[in-house]
């Protein structure tokens, strides 16, 4: 597996542990590491922070996003990917989109390179935790 | 004028004094304040904080938006935009889009309402800003 996305889901998994949703993120400038993160709605009470958002916060202030990739451990919502447009990041990479299916063409409307990974682990790491949680979940992605 | 586009406005010279870009936000439920914010680009290092997502961080998690306004000194950008279409806030007031045109149409596609006020107080503050400092103007909205 790409060591990238690789650390995505651990990303993910550092945030179920800690009775968050399990989404990760990483970005990647130039084939360089720059920043992870992961969903902090439960961890930080903070809804704004979904995994691609905390992955950007934690990054700072870069510059120009031109040569830059954003893993995310599943397909991201209009917020996260209004995000991308904006910041002109032009490739995304993504775990699944099975259990969400997000705001791909609109990011591709906009040039977006995306590229769904429909990954086994990251399908089943969602399912069990929306059947958990399911509250939680459509809290989320206000489903509300 | 409305008391929350004036709080909005108070909040965006707040963040000029503090050195940082003059954009400011108010999120009203069922007519009362729930949570004011500025860009803090700036103050904080941080790219995700514009005016609306700042307001949106400090409000916390509120359940349901449907019940809300947004108000924003500045037409949303497609960050900012993207998450009020995936928050479902339905209803934006913004002082001006004359500086920055944003994405209102992704917007109304949506189904979000926008009024555009075009205040002369908005447009001025903001034309001083990117007269005194564009190259922080065209990062914080990624024309770079």
């Amino acid at each position: 597996m790409d060591e990238f996305m690789q650390m995505a889901i651990n990303e993910a998994r550092n945030s179920l542990a800690e009775g968050g949703i399990p989404i990760g993120s990483v970005l990647v400038k130039n084939g360089e590491l720059i920043a992870r993160g992961h969903n902090k709605r439960v961890q930080e009470n903070n809804p704004i922070l979904h995994g691609e958002m905390d992955c950007l916060n934690n990054a700072g202030r870069v510059g120009s996003y031109r040569d830059t990739v954003i893993y995310s451990t599943l397909m991201p919502c209009f917020m996260c990917a209004g995000t991308i447009v904006q910041f002109k990041i032009p490739k995304v990479i993504v775990g699944e989109s099975k259990t969400f299916s997000g705001a791909r063409e609109f990011m591709e409307s906009h040039g977006v390179e995306v590229i769904d990974l429909d990954l086994a682990e990251c399908i089943e790491m969602m399912e069990e935790f929306i059947r958990e949680k399911p509250g939680l979940w459509n809290e989320d992605i206000m489903e509300l």
